[in-house]
């Protein structure tokens, strides 16, 4: 696999890329979701982790909310990392995480994960390199361990922003009263560190790809919602589930 | 408070009730319901617990599915509870719902709850009339103590369905092959006992009655959905919510 490099991916859509079409076939796309996660809850066969990493501000809560409100909450859970608390920290970095993966049946979506142990940690020197390497070779192993002992479908996607469009999201918190909860002081300061993190995500991504990551244009929320709804689709797809049929006993 | 008598109450939508009409009414309160529930979840004050109780087959899986999936599901856990697990018998009953009460930002979603403690267990015969008399008070101060120490507000529905539907449905379950995974073979021993369940449904009603009970006519899909999308509304409506200011620090 040829290694990511995320200064030559776009954060945007390709020039001339229909914007009304798209959000349009994304309706289509949510109502077919919405069939496929009631089949996969019916079937109770398979289940699936859906990772979202990304940037402040890079739209994180928004695609869960455009692509997984169509869906039965039933078979949805949505967990939201944040620093580890007091207990979290007295064990592995991987236990806050492995508590709450997906059991059969259903689709867990992980809004920040395991990775910002590498992440945000690096950045803030809060970990050396050679933790680093161990946790990295964890990851993948704790990646393999669902994927292998607990029939898993991993999907990992990263939302890519510009810097521009980061501040400009920024700024929108400090002016519109329904999105200042979301503004943290510590925002534009951990946004000087653009480029730490950009170094420490490209390492993230080329080192912990067996499976495989995917890059998402993510500067406009329609393209951003299409991708991330499709991909999800065709995997739900390519599990070829069927309904079961009358449990016996 | 006039104590309730379950066979006055009728299981469908008054004689000429609009159902085109309720259908489009429904369809707003859901995008109310979108906002609503993004207000709460900014405001982080508040959190609501929304049980489910009814027969088999009296729709409490759909209801969530028509009324819980018009919201973000980062703001939504549903929790259903089914036979308990050893670990959780060798805990008081409380305990397993305790641990998935919502905190504050959320909805949690009981389909089922601690009320099948006073209810499968006494129709099957588990539990004596003491230990249910117990329960009872113990179920009273439980939802006490979320309401006065969680600032949790909580919705008691019953999905109130005739035994003639539910056998209808029942019967569907058998010949439809996208629901035939929901029938399971005890289900008409379990209808059997109709009039015991409703024996102490009612006297769960009229004991546990601090909080009042929404009994909704439930043989009709459409006018259940919107009974309990409007009683959600109102209830949110009524906590005169704010979005916050920039948090400080």
């Amino acid at each position: 696999m040829e290694p990511i490099s995320i200064k030559n991916i776009s954060t945007k859509a390709p020039d001339g890329w229909d914007k009304e079409a798209t959000k349009l076939k994304t309706k289509d796309i949510l109502a077919e979701l919405n069939e496929l996660q009631n089949l996969l809850y019916a079937e109770n066969k398979h289940s699936v982790l859906v990772i979202f990493q990304g940037m402040d501000a890079s739209g994180k809560d928004g695609v869960v909310r455009d692509v997984f409100t169509s869906m039965n909450p039933t078979g949805i859970r949505v967990y939201s990392f944040k620093v580890p608390t007091e207990e979290e920290l007295s064990h592995d970095f991987l236990w806050r995480v492995h508590k709450v993966t997906p059991p059969r049946g259903m689709i867990h979506v992980f809004n920040r994960s395991h990775y910002e142990d590498i992440l945000v940690t690096r950045v803030h020197g809060m970990i050396d390199d050679a933790t680093a390497q161990k946790r990295i070779k964890a990851i993948n192993d704790f990646e393999q361990l669902l994927t292998e002992h607990a029939n898993t479908t991993i999907l990992k996607f990263y939302l890519h922003i510009s810097q521009e469009e980061q501040h400009e999201q920024l700024v929108e918190r400090l002016k519109e009263p329904s999105k200042m909860w979301k503004y943290n002081s510590k925002d534009f300061d951990e946004s000087a560190q653009w480029d730490t993190y950009m170094k420490y995500y490209e390492e993230a991504f080329n080192s912990c790809n067996n499976i495989p990551w995917h890059i998402i244009p993510a500067d406009q929320n329609w393209y951003k919602s299409y991708l991330v709804a499709t991909i999800l689709r065709d995997t739900l797809k390519g599990l070829n589930m069927k309904y079961p049929g009358i449990k016996k006993g």
